[in-house]
């Protein structure tokens, strides 16, 4: 196996009972990643500081246009003229001189400081002015047992998070529950910005014949993402919050819950199972 | 036991196999909190918001000062002058006249967005011009049978974990491995937060003769705030990041990991485990 550029190797003791070992364990790279956009007219060009978090490295550039396209500050990737990086730490997406930028969003951002990311009841508002209602695509049905097997798909693909269990994953499938993409951050909202980046870049979108699978806890930023990318079934193996459930009612998704040995909880849009 | 401000009830569809049954779940609650500061002469009052973070209800008063110290907005509880909730979802701490307020370290926390907050390398320096460099304090030593009851002990008080499975905790304990205090949130670095805003609040600070014990993963954000309250020692049930154990190291700290089943990592500061 490659070397990831996401461990981190170093030098501990492991204490069992009345033992002690000298080892090298492996630990999940938490480094800040700083999001700089360029925009603005060919004679004005202006240049700022979006967002600064902390991210483990790789898939830097599908982490920027992730984060820029769910939090609704770019339309689509074709937005984006230019992506640069001049530091391992900094990445610069220059947009194209035609894309207007709504400056109130980005300021609406620099409120946010948790790790469930954006302001609760007034972004569910926010949220409406951004992501459209979810039309009433084709209607389609997913059995348990295809739920049952999406944590064993996760953890056979994941190739950081086995080695550190210090990583969040979100990973993607298509409806008859085979994986097609799979990203990890230390941050469980990064590892669904690289995610939904990457089928950007794809042009994949809308994800509404997929299923997104979250290794932890599903808070409401992460609904919120999904929204945004057309996202209708999520499956969590850890628990929903009270938001996350409230926002997935509103938008007709499907959310599930503590999926795990065989077992989960339909917390919202059970129609979309079939039992 | 009393209803708690941190769960709601829903009912939900339980999957299991080829059986389906609806019941009642707890979930964690899940709701944004708006911190608005009020500062400036008599002359000359201002008021402003500086951080809108998703929280579970309960014990928003510590949150609010633990924050605000935390990331070294104040310089301590005195520093308040009056504390006044309109809202359940906003709080106004109104700073005493003669406090000075660096805007600038406001406007660096506006550049957070991710779960480990803070912004990285450049907070690495930001953190040292506030948090004070450990004084060689009172040497103790902690044994791995304290250690190794952390967990249990944290269970056993956990109130909400317990039933919604959706909550960090952070437990502080004294050296001989007693439970002194536990909070919990959705939002592991509110439960920090939270936890010494509270000491702070009893005039308990600094807690260099205590352990910390977090249920999760031990990040960044969570190191730095660890050491702005002193704590020398921090166990974690997760896995730590590659940058939490390099502040560690840095502030003298010693940071065990992966404890849980009679076993633990040490990553730093072994010192101070008498094995």
């Amino acid at each position: 196996m490659t070397p990831s550029p996401g461990i981190a190797h170093l030098p501990i003791q492991k204490i069992q009972d009345a033992g002690i070992q000298a080892t090298i364990d492996e630990l999940a790279i938490e480094e800040p990643l700083e999001i700089r956009l360029q925009y603005g007219p060919a004679a004005d060009r202006q240049e700022r500081s979006v967002s600064i978090t902390m991210r483990t490295p790789g898939n830097d550039t599908e982490l920027a246009t992730g984060f820029l396209y769910t939090e609704g500050i770019i339309p689509g990737v074709t937005a984006i003229d230019l992506v640069s990086t001049f530091t391992s730490n900094s990445i610069l997406l220059s947009l194209k001189t035609t894309v207007p930028l709504d400056l109130g969003r980005l300021q609406r951002h620099f409120y946010t400081t948790s790790s469930c990311g954006v302001c609760g009841k007034s972004s569910l508002e926010a949220l409406k002015t951004v992501c459209p209602a979810p039309q009433p695509g084709r209607h389609w049905l997913v059995t348990p047992d295809i739920i049952y097997d999406l944590p064993d798909q996760l953890r056979r693909q994941q190739d950081i998070f086995g080695s550190t269990g210090g990583l969040h994953a979100a990973a993607l499938f298509d409806i008859q529950g085979n994986i097609i993409s799979l990203k990890e951050d230390i941050g469980r909202h990064n590892a669904l910005d690289k995610l939904i980046g990457s089928c950007l870049q794809n042009d994949h979108l809308p994800l509404d014949k997929h299923i997104l699978l979250l290794s932890g806890r599903a808070c409401f930023e992460l609904i919120q993402k999904a929204a945004m990318a057309g996202i209708r079934v999520i499956a969590a193996v850890g628990a929903p919050s009270s938001l996350a459930v409230e926002l997935a009612q509103e938008y007709n998704m499907t959310l599930i819950g503590f999926l795990r040995d065989h077992r989960f909880n339909i917390y919202t849009g059970s129609h979309r199972v079939r039992i």
